[in-house]
């Protein structure tokens, strides 16, 4: 099982497995395989894990999961991580290990799982060890640890990129489905980027951070790391959720989850910068091209305001964060710290509280500004890393190269912005190149849909593991949408990129005309003067009948439903939802703005009609819409009264 | 005019009166009252203003105002403040006049009016010069200032509590109708309580920053004082409102506004502080004693909480703001700043930035248990001041005195809440007793709704003017509570009273509800939530028929026009227009927005209904509208169907 999906696990105990089988099995795939358990084996060549389970925590684990089933037999069908290994950066508590935070004399030895573990153990999924990290997540290189050094997965001379260091390797390799890391500046995506995998760096406070050896605390979000989106998605969903206990937890608003435009537009770097590596530059080149083919569009960007955020996280007071979270102990311990991870963090104690203070202002200030910049477009897309670095030339240069892989990563989090990591080209020597993602909090459910659409037609391996998203995983994303795209243009239609498919504005009102207000209709300015946007050609649900209403200028049909009726042909709009009152004001009686369903059975905003109105109007149903009636009639004596 | 509320100035206008007329008349009977214009005879016995408006400036301010309305004649009819004059903390920017911060060596000479100013402005009202306060808003004295200590207006050996002295002093004066100052711990509070007066301290970032000298950034808060909550909320409506260049602004979130329950919850400390003062313990008493009578809840909750989130303010980091915003100045000029202030602010130096991250966590963490606390009830109700201090006391204890008048403020924007300080009652001495409302961050509509209806019961004196509510003022509130204060102590019942001084957004669309949506109905805050005003009662023309639609919840009518019917109760509201597809786009099925017809013969948009929808619903015509079947079937045999 090394090298599967969630989705194969779960497959594979839908098929009768349990959980006692594969999960020894998979321990022992791993024995099997020196270089892949490190704790047996350990060497400065591997070393993503820094413990793993042994088998008595397994089978203590296995039980505990049975227990849970134990009361509710079917609840193994619906968990929706049952049975799933996962492993856990070592910042962030698993009952039975101690965290480390990758400094052994920081160690302690924690009483149960960080309640983000504690949600996925309670989705089905077994934490079976800790993994490798930047020291108290300080890096985004992997070198910053004493527990080995885990390598590139492409290229053992090229880093990991960190801090999540372990994590991501573990997942490229494919000794596990999916793990947890943290980003604060980009440990959740960096190495995500450099090893072909899907990340999410959800939104801050998403996923509770109880349990979890901070960074930043104000920055700090657990990240996720799979082989593509599906999982990736999955997990997120498993263990979202606002916990009280954590300050900085906040519940998920409503009306956040709006999938992206079909046809979005993307800001890219209008001067990207790859410090000189050509490849990755040519491999982004490739990507925006695609990007652009698949109907998206482009828009450079002055980028330079984020350099400015940066600046506050690298050489202003938010390195304070870092220094109050283990200042206690660096007061004790200072020679037990990694010297470069000691150098940065003790820079802190040059700034004051009146410098914090001004720091946050400033960043107060520049975030107006960013999202203004980000108020242009639907997302920000960028490289994810903007070159890959050889470990010997890290260990060299171990500041200036590390500050390199956080060009498009170290902002988001300051901004309170979200992102996903999806991977998007080998170069031309086989190393990985990633894109990012990136738009305001609490859109990375919508960013990883769409994500997750485009990856699934990049025919990219996963991970590292030589295998390629299974045949028809992502079908619904990868057919022509046409007429399966909802009422809600879901990710997966994002992919297909029907051309007639124009762009959705965010804040817009969807709805559904029948009439005058059709494409070449006398009426249809009204929606096009507004800045609505055409969607698509729709039908109502089989309930309606269409009226042809007398005495109505310029001419103009009733819609009713009833018990009976036919499908009726409409389009649908999108309408920027300041002017919809407006569109609303202005249609005279007996129409009316109400709420219509579709043949796909979902709902939209359309014209109704008011019942007093059908008094000597004549039954058009059988046309099946409006502008079918008006063609018949045009060939009819009728014809003058109806212009069109 | 000195002593008269908006409404009367308003009301003056109507009647004929011109701008120029009545605030150079204004101008006169200030300079009459040599008390009363402070920067012609200033002494320590009287000094709210630090400057007035001459005439020049008086005369150019008048010819903006009628510049504005020139090109829209009815202008000045919907304009809220049409030529009201207003006072002005000196930490805000008001052009033509220095902003001092009650600091001489500090002044400067702004080039526009603050952005709240200006708002105002645009609102057609007149800012007339600039008040008093503790240098820098840092105190709740009113003693820390060079230009003479305004005394408390009931009582010169009290102070005025500061540091918004001079604003509050102005208004119980009767000078100036409203004022602006500043709240950061209690600064817009203290000084109403102390001086009868109203005061609304909005939600952080509900109203700009920008040309506003910074206490602590990131908790400062412009603040509103007022004779009474009609005057306080029509200014507060006028200045509301996001601004990009303000880092720290806001938008208001939909769904905010909702009023509280008409027998509210209010939580109160279970042990109150007076710091042995008995007559505010009295008073105290006696106001809890009068709301709980009016049908409220008084519930004794544990306090202490608020005193650990205090504790940050005054004892932790946060001084660090204080300094952050003078260090400049103060790095050139330490001899200039008043001693205590001085020593307040300077002791910031020794807090570094990891102090500053360290408080923001515990914040945090505090900020989670005071939320739980609040839970438990609708609003909390305390104290606005504890006491009442003696000017010579104060002088002789500043620090330990003034911490004593914040007892019940300091935590307020720490926690991101809102709160409402109103009169309650005149102590055995004579002194004022103030209360406050507080609340969640944007409650302050709701709080300053429920305490200007239960103002209204109180028979207290305005401000220090010992003039009264006028009668009928706000009417519907003033019977007896329960009931009265209603679901919906409406902004709309206040104005009723004085209906053509009610503001109407000029871009507006107005709507007719007829059932859930009504005043008092559970669905009325779709309508408050958006800023909708409510208009008044009509009737549609008498072809209608109203139906009780089967199923929906809240239960619903649908209203349908016919050949025959009836005149059915609706009420007419404006909403924004902006706002309004919004509005439309919550509209279930089987209702929608058309168009109505009046029993005026107008038309306007309102509820329609589908014809669908009618299959058994009870035609309910013949009870004349919503409300009027719900009292009858509250009484009948179907109640239980239509809980209300």
């Amino acid at each position: 099982m090394l090298g599967w999906t969630i989705a194969e696990w779960l497959a594979a105990y839908r098929d009768g497995a349990t959980p006692a089988e594969l999960l020894r099995a998979w321990r022992a795939q791993l024995r099997n395989e020196p270089n892949r358990l490190a704790n047996d084996a350990r060497g400065e060549a591997d070393a993503a894990w820094i413990a793993v389970i042994d088998d008595a925590g397994l089978d203590a684990r296995i039980a505990a999961l049975e227990a849970m089933c134990a009361a509710r037999p079917h609840k193994k069908d619906v968990l929706p991580l049952y049975g799933v290994p996962f492993a856990v950066k070592d910042n962030i508590d698993v009952a039975g290990f101690d965290t480390s935070a990758g400094c052994p004399a920081f160690a302690y030895r924690p009483q149960q799982d960080a309640a983000v573990v504690e949600r996925l153990v309670r989705a089905g999924a077994i934490p079976v060890g800790k993994a490798n990290l930047d020291q108290f997540a300080t890096g985004l290189v992997g070198t910053r640890t004493p527990f080995g050094i885990p390598c590139n997965t492409f290229d053992r001379s090229y880093v990991s990129g960190g801090s999540s260091s372990g994590s991501a390797v573990l997942v490229a390799q494919g000794q596990v489905p999916f793990s947890l890391g943290t980003d604060t500046a980009g440990s959740g995506r960096v190495p995500a980027g450099l090893n072909n995998l899907f990340a999410i760096k959800p939104t801050r406070g998403a996923l509770s951070n109880v349990g979890v050896v901070p960074a930043c605390r104000t920055l700090d979000c657990v990240s996720i790391f799979a082989l593509d989106g599906d999982d990736a998605l999955r997990v997120y969903d498993s263990c979202i959720g606002f916990d009280a206990r954590d300050g900085m937890s906040r519940a998920s608003p409503d009306g956040s989850d709006q999938d992206l435009p079909v046809t979005p537009r993307f800001g890219v770097p209008a001067t990207p910068e790859f410090f000189g590596d050509a490849m990755s530059a040519d491999a982004f080149d490739a990507v925006l091209a695609a990007v652009s083919a698949s109907g998206a569009t482009c828009v450079p960007l002055d980028f330079s305001i984020f350099d400015e955020v940066a600046a506050l996280l690298y050489e202003g007071p938010w390195v304070a964060e870092r220094y109050a979270a283990i200042r206690a102990f660096a007061a004790r311990n200072e020679a037990a710290i990694d010297p470069v991870v000691r150098d940065v963090i003790f820079t802190a104690q040059r700034f004051s509280a009146a410098d914090a203070f001004d720091g946050l202002y400033r960043l107060a200030d520049l975030k107006r500004r960013a999202e203004g910049l980000l108020a242009q477009v639907d997302a920000l897309l960028v490289p994810t890393a903007p070159t890959h670095l050889r470990i010997a030339d890290v260990l060299r240069e171990p500041i200036r190269l590390n500050s390199q892989l956080g060009k498009y990563t170290n902002f988001v989090n300051l901004l309170d912005w979200s992102a996903v990591s999806v991977p998007a080209a080998l170069r031309v020597d086989g190393l990985p190149f990633g894109v990012t993602l990136i738009s305001d909090s609490w859109r990375e459910r919508a960013l990883s849909r769409y994500a997750r659409a485009w990856h699934a037609t990049r025919g990219l391996p996963l991970g590292a593991t030589q295998r390629r998203l299974p045949a028809g995983r992502t079908a619904p994303s990868a057919t022509p949408a046409s007429a399966a795209i909802p009422a809600a243009a879901s990710a997966a239609s994002a992919t297909a990129a029907v051309p007639s498919v124009a762009t959705v504005a965010v804040e817009s009102i969807r709805v559904a005309v029948v009439g005058a207000h059709l494409r070449g209709m006398p009426l249809n300015h009204e929606l096009t003067s507004r800045g609505a946007r055409f969607v698509k050609a729709a039908r109502t649900a089989s309930c309606y009948r269409l009226y042809a209403l007398p005495g109505t200028t310029p001419p103009k049909p009733g819609l009713v439903r009833g018990h009976d009726g036919a499908a009726i042909d409409l389009e649908l709009w999108d309408v920027p939802a300041d002017r919809f009152g407006g569109f609303v004001q202005g249609i005279p009686a007996p129409l009316g703005i109400g709420t219509l369903l579709l043949d796909d059975d979902s709902a939209v905003k359309g014209f109704i009609c008011e019942p007093a109105a059908l008094d000597g109007a004549r039954d058009i149903t059988a046309f099946g819409g409006w502008k079918a009636f008006l063609a018949e009639g045009t060939e009819a004596s009728d014809a003058p009264s109806f212009p069109s």
